[in-house]
């Protein structure tokens, strides 16, 4: 199993009733979306810009060309989810992210993502900001296997 | 690129304004979801019955343990959204199915999950029904890769 | 109870296992995003184009002001939602939508929602354009009481 | 406009992405169930239990007969979304609450709900448990108009 380290960031999601489904449990469809929203949490903190304001004050997005998630234990509302974020990799014009999500010290799920950089009203790839590679660079952790 | 089986069953979603983000593009975090809903749809088209029933009239559970999805063009409203989904393995306690969206002849996404066959208010994993083997058998097409 | 017009617009949506809470029944809080669908479905029925077509091709925006909602009966997967739309008025600047959502023939909600006509990269309001005063006038329906 | 009460319960919402629109606010869509989370949250709060386990611990749930809900200014991923949350009125099987939702001191909406107490295995109307009219009863505050 991946180590995660220490300089992940940890995203706090409430879950709650409309969250789950009929088997009590999060609804599958609901947790890719969740850890894309620990990421956007990662860029807030790092970065002090979440993907809103990366795309709407910086012309800078990162849409998703990948998406894999393994999951290990169901995900309720009896406690809250602690998504661990940090990237595992930074291409020369990509960026791969990793994601676990705890509930109670218990592993529910893994998560990893690709995204590119574009030119967001452009559509147009691009390398990353300066800023990025310098913010990105060394909190990269160790990638999935 | 893998071969679309014939009897792939058709999923068709109305993609609308609500579903897109302001990149004018479909919220990454909501194609998982339609793959999912395009999922219960082949159910309910070859069982008859979707996840709902499957878990409440049958007892019959079918958590996902793994999903991958790979983003090749942006999903908008401006054309439905057509999902062709089809079952790629069928293990001892497990299936695995494939669904390709497309919009307009162009694909948009690919999409591999795998979920285990459950007694539904045991959370207690099981081989799939007689039933289902047999609906499922025949119907199996090209895994990813 | 309001007379539903005869020509009113009916959106049916796929109601599904994800779609549902714990207590077996659509969560409330998808309940007025599936009216919301509904009514612009009948702008695409009835104007050509829904409200990313209106935002974007058209540079007409619609923002609501104001909904509200009974529930008598819940959404469930065992039947497709009908949701029965209708304009109720049409004011100078505003518009208001009723949409009845029915399953198996019994009512489960009414919902009435009032929008206003904004130009839409201005977020100004403005009258609606003579198109829509054409399309609209002839389809008003029964007010809410 | 109706005064807060100052033991109004405050939930904070991480506005983001992927709850906009193409037209860069919160989809109109998403608002109801934020105001829905903040009600759970305000249970949770003051009853140490939200829906989740009200339904499943205590047998008690509380659907919804109707909603309203007034938009007064757009909600974006700029600040936390601040929802004021209390009670206004507790009826012999029934209660209303009220969220005010804040974005950086300005009002964006207000809502109102009311639902009613059912045995939730049953889904029979049934009075609130003593418990629960011990904690609302002091915290009602003043309802719309």
């Amino acid at each position: 199993m991946t180590q995660r380290p220490d300089k992940a960031y940890e995203h706090e999601i409430r879950v709650s009733w409309g969250d789950c489904d009929p088997a009590k449990i999060v609804y599958t469809g609901k947790l890719p979306a969740m850890a894309l929203e620990a990421i956007n949490g990662w860029w807030e903190q790092h970065l002090g810009d979440g993907w809103f304001q990366m795309e709407i004050d910086r012309n800078v997005g990162t849409p998703f060309v990948r998406l894999e998630m393994n999951f290990s234990s169901p995900v309720t509302p009896r406690h809250r989810l602690k998504c661990y974020v940090w990237p595992v990799r930074l291409g020369d014009t990509s960026i791969a992210f990793r994601v676990d999500g705890e509930q109670d010290g218990k592993l529910c799920f893994s998560f990893r993502s690709v995204s590119v950089f574009i030119v967001a009203d452009a559509f147009k790839k691009r390398q990353p900001p300066r800023e990025i590679v310098d913010i990105v660079t060394p909190l990269l952790g160790s990638d999935w296997d």
